[in-house]
């Protein structure tokens, strides 16, 4: 029993209980969704071609051409499928690097030669003498010796290694390679021991669990050099868009929390098919990894429930996790490899950000410091070398292009540049590709906002200019909206348009994050000018422009040179940690020192966030520069 | 397709590669073998009654009433096979206690209020205050917190428990039962944790893993009071009698080690439904176990390659073992029950040895005890408070029954007291159960070989004296013979008789036991008489008369007083550390304090073996006492 898949021409067997949806993300097709697989947002629409399908009632559907949503219909026989691609999560900007780091591994200039000072795996060969007559140390008793000796710590071996260790000591006359976990400390762990000396080096593998898209990395453990990096969607997208429907997901559904689990394993387990493919590695040949991903995401990866992250007092399962072997989760990689997932601070303050405070470099200056990572959450820590305090507030899912009347995600054919001349009877946008646009993603609303208030189009409030005298204003079916694209310009031929509600969507974004930085500031009795540097991590950085972001009053009016770029910081955080113990284990210490300031707690953030409801914000003292352009 | 097996009426589904003798054995029908189904014994007889067998040949026996050899044949079909009386492992006097033990928990007493005071699974129950909003304090930081408090030490988790946490914490207002699990020192880690106080105790199972027999004994961890004890021949017989044939099986046949892996955790597997139906135990209530074998069994119990153990210079792949779980090895515990296997000296010195030495009290008095326990081999221990001095001698199987004409086990029908009257014309035999005799144990050989010396009918070198008049002694197949019980008496109507290899044999069994302790104290420059206490340990033991053991120079020629019988103190250790971390460490320090003497180094042992080839010396300054008697 299968359904097969066109035009990929993917075969894959029907589980019980599995919707197409469900079937199409193990075959390696995501398909759009934002509603969690509840039938209400329409966006995973397949064609029936061959065979039939029902619903949860048992109503069918058959007949070549039938159009029906993927996530509530259920195979019958052998259905043949067609995905068309506008139901598809395309292929894809995933953000892995900033290019400049793979070129010079950061963390081998601080081994010596070339060779990395602490893995997180280390590879060790020694020369044992063979027992002689008369002695009784057991094998594993002379080994452990040895590999103390090296190690300078206590060396620990399970079962698995002792049950082959004789006849793998005795096959190359006592030279053994040990490869050694740790999780930062003195003391290690045998992942596995293998005869003589090895051939190479052993591999580890970084990776960013993202919410949207999941990065890894394919790492040389001996010199810190990246071989690979690989980035594809997260196949629980087709289980929800954001963390809170996953959660959903997880609780309310059977089998729910395994197959979400299922789905990002599988993810990465594809990347790292890509990885392996890439540069000719064994599966068994990768025996590390450290993974980075906000609370919900590392929940969720290591099957942990999270019901109570979206629950009141909001409290994780954990916020540090134990290391466990790649066989635990389902991971392709040596079965007995260590995989560390990184410490987060609270529900919504995770690895990736600890992570990313690590390796970005924050407080290094030991002047005060701002890390920003903006995505459905906008999450934040502000501090220096002595304290640090960060918080998370909800930007809603407006700047991922979702609740947005033509939204879309930073993918090719996504408006992120748009200017407009006064009045806002001209409008030039550029989509991601260059290509005709298909929608605006996250940049592009911020430059649209920002270009439309310059123009005179939107008000201080908001709100569009009641008089524009421009056909590009008009009231549609959903109240007043502004043309940025005509139809016949378009890639699907249809206008693409900002709403009213669109407009308040957005305010509502930029302002829960500035008001998210202002109580923060508040907290610790500081002023935005006493940041000497602003940290802007994650995809949506890549494509903002610093400028349009503080004319509509996201961030703080500072000098621009104060702003550094640091791309995907959850990845080179994963990456960091797995080519030094050191720095996990300081990445361990920055979560314990972060003070989490719940922003639901008191009055101060909902006083900001009303404050930051206009463009730029109501106090316009704090946005000088603003106030000179207009 | 499966085999019938009669009278028994158990089916058994067949496996690829799985002989007559292997399919019975994972039925739960041990039959006899001292070959280690190398076909050449001839013990395993079975009759075929239904369809065909055949051999690894392809020759096939057909036809109902066929008797063949159940190591050599292979199910063709579904054959039905009955398994006659004569080739079955009798159930059985299984030491399993000395029966006081079982009614003053030793180890009780050690705690407070009939509370053990470091069990190596301790139940606590502890209520946590909720989290607050604003806090942010994960759940199980929360709950390792109130651990710590609770232990002392560090607790950990590992990805099980934090899987369901969250949800356990809130069934029952956050007040919880967790199970931690000890290697006896401060640390912890959560086996598992339950919601609410839990109904009763958790439970553990100390196992005694013999080459022949396993024991195991049900205790609450609470109290420490033993619930129930059972004990059962060792499914491991199938592949051989004794530790050399069970590591050739391992290593010579395909899937060998893992099939006797398999064969002795079915065992403890069948004690353990025994032990839980008779207490009405749920398995996952059982949670901790320790385990205590020669270190044969205890590498091929954890399935790790038993190979150089038998050969030079005779290394084990380890003396200690690292903690494993109930489900890494197949045993019906709950599946993260830590298991214990404790540790050993040397490959011919094992956790049986240090367990039963920490359990008998042994060197508790400060002066100078030896410790022995005689199977197939003779290990012993030499030491007092502030030294330790350990080897193990070769005995051979003489003892066990095995290699003697008619030798049998200590089981229901063996001959284990022999009296006779000068020149050999009476003989006087008792047989355990008190029916009619089939045979000789190994206690009954002693006393045939000292009743006989006694009775002039065998010389000081250990020969029939050649001018005999009694018909008893008669020339037979194999040389001299002497009739024990005339078939008339027996329960098989055959004559029960000693042959004059037969005496060699057991003449060579205690002249290894002896030798060992001679060069034991030879190395320690004392004498036999500095030993105040002996302590006789092991099967053997329970049937033991010591004044013949003595008078055929086996055991020092030491006032009787000083004997102790220990019973099972295999056992006995490991419920000793299940009932206490300290114990537990305590055992791993006298591990690692014994020295242990390898009899095969030098000349010594030899010399003294020579010596002791005589009834009961060629010394007889080393046997006053039995000087006197003659």
């Amino acid at each position: 029993m299968r359904v097969r898949f066109l035009p990929d021409e993917v075969h894959v067997e029907i589980r019980e209980g599995e919707s197409i949806l469900e079937l199409a993300a193990r075959a390696g097709i995501t398909l759009r969704g934002a509603c969690g697989g509840d039938g209400t947002c329409g966006r995973c629409l397949v064609v029936l071609r061959e065979g039939a399908v029902q619903d949860a009632d048992g109503i069918a559907v058959a007949g070549t051409g039938a159009v029906f949503r993927a996530c509530r219909f259920y195979p019958v026989g052998d259905p043949v499928i067609e995905v068309p691609d506008t139901s598809r999560l395309h292929e894809h900007q995933v953000l892995t690097g900033d290019g400049e780091e793979d070129a010079a591994p950061l963390w081998a200039q601080e081994g010596v030669d070339g060779q990395l000072a602490d893995p997180l795996l280390r590879r060790v060969t020694v020369s044992l003498v063979p027992p002689e007559p008369g002695e009784t140390a057991d094998d594993w008793g002379r080994l452990a010796l040895a590999l103390a000796r090296e190690t300078g710590g206590e060396v620990r071996a399970d079962l698995a290694v002792l049950r082959e260790l004789p006849a793998v000591l005795r096959a190359r006359d006592w030279t053994v390679t040990a490869d050694l976990g740790t999780a930062g400390g003195p003391e290690h762990e045998v992942v596995a021991v293998q005869p003589g000396r090895a051939a190479g080096p052993a591999y580890g593998v970084a990776v960013d669990l993202g919410t949207t898209t999941v990065a890894a990395q394919l790492v040389d453990l001996e010199s810190g050099r990246v071989l690979g990096t690989a980035g594809t969607y997260n196949r629980q997208a087709a289980y929800g868009d954001d963390v809170i429907s996953r959660i959903i997901f997880a609780g309310e559904h059977s089998g729910g929390r395994r197959r979400l689990q299922e789905a990002v394993v599988n993810t990465v387990n594809s990347l790292l098919a890509e990885l392996r493919r890439l540069c000719g590695i064994e599966r068994d040949a990768v025996r590390a990894a450290v993974c980075a991903g906000n609370p919900t995401m590392s929940h969720l990866f290591l099957g942990v429930d999270p019901a109570h992250i979206r629950l009141e007092p909001y409290t994780p399962a954990a916020n540090f996790w134990p290391p466990c072997r790649a066989d635990d989760l389902g991971l392709d990689l040596h079965p007995r490899a260590p995989v560390h997932v990184l410490p987060g601070v609270a529900s919504y303050l995770g690895g990736d950000i600890t992570g990313g405070l690590t390796a970005s470099g924050f407080g290094a200056e030991g002047r005060t410091a701002l890390f920003v990572d903006i995505g459905t959450n906008g999450e934040m820590v502000l501090g220096d070398g002595d304290w640090l305090i960060g918080c998370s507030c909800s930007a809603g899912p407006a700047f991922e292009g979702s609740g947005i009347t033509c939204g879309m995600r930073a993918v090719s054919g996504a408006i992120e540049r748009v200017g407009a001349t006064p009045g806002g009877f001209e409008v030039v946008c550029r989509a991601i590709g260059d290509g005709p646009p298909a929608g605006v993603c996250g940049s592009g609303l911020i430059a649209a906002l920002a270009g439309l208030r310059r123009a005179g189009v939107i008000n201080r409030a908001g709100q569009f200019e009641p008089d524009l005298e421009t056909p590009r204003f008009r009231s549609g079916d959903a109240g007043e909206e502004f043309v940025l694209v005509w139809a016949r310009e378009t890639a699907h031929g249809r206008d693409i348009v900002l709403t009213g509600a669109d407009l308040q969507n957005l305010l509502r974004a930029k302002a829960a994050v500035y008001a998210g930085l202002r109580t923060l500031l508040a907290a610790v009795n500081l002023d935005q000018q006493d940041i000497s540097r602003v940290y802007i991590a994650g995809g949506f950085g890549r494509f903002l422009n610093l400028r349009e972001a503080v004319a509509i009053g996201m961030l703080p009016d500072i000098a621009p040179e104060r702003y550094t770029f640091v791309g995907n910081s959850s990845l080179r955080g994963a990456r960091a940690a797995l080519l030094s113990g050191r720095r996990l284990a300081e990445i361990g210490e920055t979560a314990r020192r972060i003070t989490y300031l719940e922003l639901g707690e008191g009055t101060r953030f909902m006083e900001e966030y009303v404050s930051a409801l206009f463009l730029p914000h109501t106090d316009m003292g704090l946005f000088p520069s603003v106030r000179e352009c207009e």
